[in-house]
C-alpha cells in the first residue's frame, strides 16, 4: 500500500468537497490503486487542525466540513486559533513528500507553496492566484531546477494545477501532451466562464443585455457584484495560465482584457450598476447583429495566439466548436500543426465545487502514482 | 539529462512518423525536459536493426524511414534477415527500463510485450490488437501485480496506450482521470471512425449510401476493401478498450456490432460488393428519415453503458455533441455523476500517422518523466 499524505489549505466549497470525496473513495483508492491518502492537516485563515499522528480520522474531517458549512470557525476546532502562518503548519507536520493542496483563492499561499516545493513537498493547486502573479513565481511552482533565471525545465512529478483552467476538464494536461510531442500550438481559443457563457447565450437568443445579467444575478450565477464576472479578469487569469503553459514569459498586465461594461461603471455601488445596465443593451444588440451579418455568433473568448493573449467578446463562426457551444459549459480549442483545420476540442462543465474537487483529486492521485 | 531508451516495433506509417518526430524534437526534449530518447532497435516482420552501442544514429534512422517508404525491406539493412522473434531482439538489446513501443497492427506482439513488462521494460502501444484479445492479456499489459487472478491494480508507470482510441486525442487519459477521482462513469458514447463519420455525414446530407461509400473508396478514405471499415470491428476494438478501461471483464465477442452491410455481402469479391451497394440505399434513407422524424441525426456510435458495449448506427439528438459532429473528426462523450446533463467531451482528428505518432511520443515522454 502506497501512502501519499495530504496537507489541505482552504476549506471552502472546493476544499470541503475534496475532503468528502477523499473519505468517500478510500476503499476505491485502496483496491484499485493500492493508494492511501491520509490528511495530516486542514487549515484556512480561521485556523488549523493538525495531527501529529498518522492522520486526522474521517469522523473528525467530516465533522470539520459540516462545521464549516454552518459558518463555523476552524479556530474553534483547532489548537492554534487564527492561522496566519501556513508555512508553520507545514513545518509542524514535517513530512516532505506530502502533497500540499491549495484550495484557497488568495495569492498569500504563493510563498508557502514555493517554500514547501523547495523542501521536497509536492503541490496541487486549484488556486489560480499563485500562478498568475509574477512570472518567476509561476516558474518556481511549475518547473524544476533553476536554469536560465529560475525557469528550469518542465516536469510533472512535483506539481499539478489542472483545475485552474476549466475546473475538472483536461485542459492543462492536454496542452502538456501537445507540448511533449513537439506539436506546434498555433492558437488556443476558449470559453472559460460559465457565467459569461450564460450571458452570451442569452444575447444570442435575442434578450437584452440588462435582462440577462439581472436574471443571472437573481439566480446567483454571478458574484454578488456581477462586475467581478463581467470584467473578465478571472478569464484573463486562465488565459495567462495557458500562455505561460506554452512557455511564454508574460504577466497579467500584458493580457488585453475587454470587459462587458465601461470604465465609468466600475466604481459605483452595485445597485447603481444594475440600474445602469439598460444603457448597454443597444451596444450588445449591435455586436450580435454585426456578428450575425457575417454568419457568426458572439462568445466571450480567451485567445492565446501570435504572441498575444486577449480576453473579450468575439464573433466566432457559427459552425465552429465555440460557435456550437450553448449555455454555461466551458470549451477550449487547440489549433496545432496536427490539429487543423479542425482543432482538438475539450468541452464540459467548467465550474462547480464537486467537479473541481474531483479534478483536484485526480491531480493528487496522478502525483501520488508518479514517483 | 535523463535517458529513456526506445525499442520500436513496427516501421509502417506511424512507426516512421514517430522516428521522424523523435529525431526532429531532440533539441526540444533536451532543453524543455532534460530528456534524451535514444532508439536502440527498430524492427518489423522484415527484420531488425539493432545497436549494441548507445543508440542508432539519426542518419541511420532517417535512412531507414526513407528506405521503408520506398518499400525497402528492413532485412537488407539488418544483420538478422527476416525477424520473427521480437523477444530475441529485446533480449539482445538487454536494457530493462527501456520503453518498447508497439506501432505494429498484429496481436503477435502481445507475448513479447507481456514478457518485456515482466522483465522490467515499459511499453507504449499504438496497436489495439494486444489490448483486445483475451482479458488476461489486457490485464497483464495494463495492470501491476497479479492479485485476484492476474488482474492486479491500475498503475500508470509502466504502460500507456492513449493512441489506441481516437489516435492522439486525450481519451484514455481523460477516462483514467475520471476513474482516479471516483467520479462514476455512467455512459461513454463516441464516434471513433473518420471513415464512418464521413459516410454518416454524407447520408445526413441526403446522398445515397452507395454514392458516399464509392466516393470514400475512390478518395482512399476506406481500406481497399471498404467492408474492413463498414463492418465496424475496428470501432468495436476501441469500445472494448474503453469498457476494459472502466474495469469491465469483457471480450471482443461480447461487443454487439452492427455493421453497415448485411451478412450475405460479407464473402463476395470487392467489385461485387461495390455493385451491390445501391441495394442498401433505401435502408439507410429510411434510417435517416426515422431519425429526422424524432429531431435526431444518424451517427455511427460506440456505446459503453449499463453493462453493455455496442457499436452501430444510432440516432442521436441533433443538438448533442455527437449530433453537432460533422465529417471525419472523432468525438467522445463521458457522461458521469459530475458531468451531466451535459457530458465531458473530447473532439478532433482521430486518425492520421502524424497525429497518432505525436500521441505515441506524448505517451513516451509521460512514461519517461514518470519515474
Amino acid at each position: 500500500m502506497q501512502r501519499a499524505p495530504i496537507i489541505l489549505l482552504g476549506v471552502g466549497g472546493v476544499g470541503s468537497a475534496l475532503i468528502r470525496q477523499i473519505v468517500h473513495n478510500r476503499a476505491h483508492h485502496a483496491a484499485d490503486y493500492e493508494l492511501e491518502l491520509p490528511i495530516l492537516a486542514v487549515c484556512d485563515r480561521d485556523g488549523a487542525v493538525i495531527t501529529l499522528r498518522d492522520a486526522l480520522d474521517d469522523a473528525t474531517l467530516l465533522d470539520l466540513v459540516a462545521y464549516k458549512a454552518n459558518k463555523g470557525r476552524l479556530a474553534d476546532h483547532s489548537q492554534g486559533g487564527p492561522q496566519n502562518d501556513l508555512a508553520a503548519v507545514i513545518d509542524i507536520v514535517g513530512q516532505p513528500g506530502a502533497i500540499v493542496v491549495d484550495c484557497t483563492a488568495t495569492e498569500a499561499t504563493a510563498p508557502v507553496l514555493m517554500g514547501a516545493l523547495a523542501r521536497g513537498y509536492r503541490a496541487v493547486l486549484a488556486n489560480k492566484k499563485p500562478l498568475t502573479i509574477q512570472q518567476e513565481v509561476y516558474d518556481r511552482l511549475t518547473r524544476a531546477g533553476d536554469t536560465d533565471g529560475g525557469r528550469g525545465v518542465r516536469q510533472f512529478s512535483r506539481a499539478r494545477w489542472e483545475t485552474t483552467c476549466g475546473a475538472g476538464l483536461p485542459v492543462i494536461g492536454t496542452l502538456n501532451r501537445l507540448l511533449a510531442s513537439g506539436d506546434p500550438v498555433l492558437r488556443i481559443a476558449g470559453a472559460f466562464s460559465g457565467t459569461l457563457g450564460y450571458v452570451m447565450s442569452g444575447l444570442q437568443d435575442g434578450q437584452p443585455f440588462s435582462a440577462v445579467v439581472r436574471e443571472a444575478h437573481r439566480l446567483g450565477y454571478t458574484e454578488p457584484d456581477p462586475r467581478d464576472d463581467l470584467g473578465g479578469v478571472d478569464v484573463a487569469r486562465k488565459a495567462l495560465i495557458l500562455a505561460r503553459g506554452l512557455g511564454w514569459r508574460i504577466e497579467l498586465a500584458d493580457v488585453a482584457v475587454t470587459g462587458l461594461y465601461p470604465a465609468e461603471l466600475s466604481a459605483c455601488p452595485v445597485a447603481e450598476f444594475m440600474d445602469a445596465l439598460p444603457s448597454l443593451d443597444a451596444h450588445f444588440r449591435n455586436l450580435v447583429a454585426e456578428a450575425a451579418a457575417q454568419g457568426k455568433v458572439l462568445r466571450y473568448v480567451a485567445t492565446v495566439a501570435d504572441g498575444k493573449c486577449s480576453v473579450g467578446p468575439q464573433a466566432v463562426a457559427a459552425n465552429s466548436p465555440l460557435g456550437n457551444l450553448r449555455g454555461a459549459d466551458n470549451l477550449v480549442e487547440f489549433h496545432t500543426r496536427w490539429y487543423q483545420p479542425t482543432p482538438l476540442v475539450v468541452q464540459g462543465r467548467g465550474a462547480g465545487v464537486d467537479a473541481t474537487a474531483a479534478g483536484v483529486l485526480s491531480d493528487i492521485v496522478e502525483l501520488a502514482l508518479n514517483h
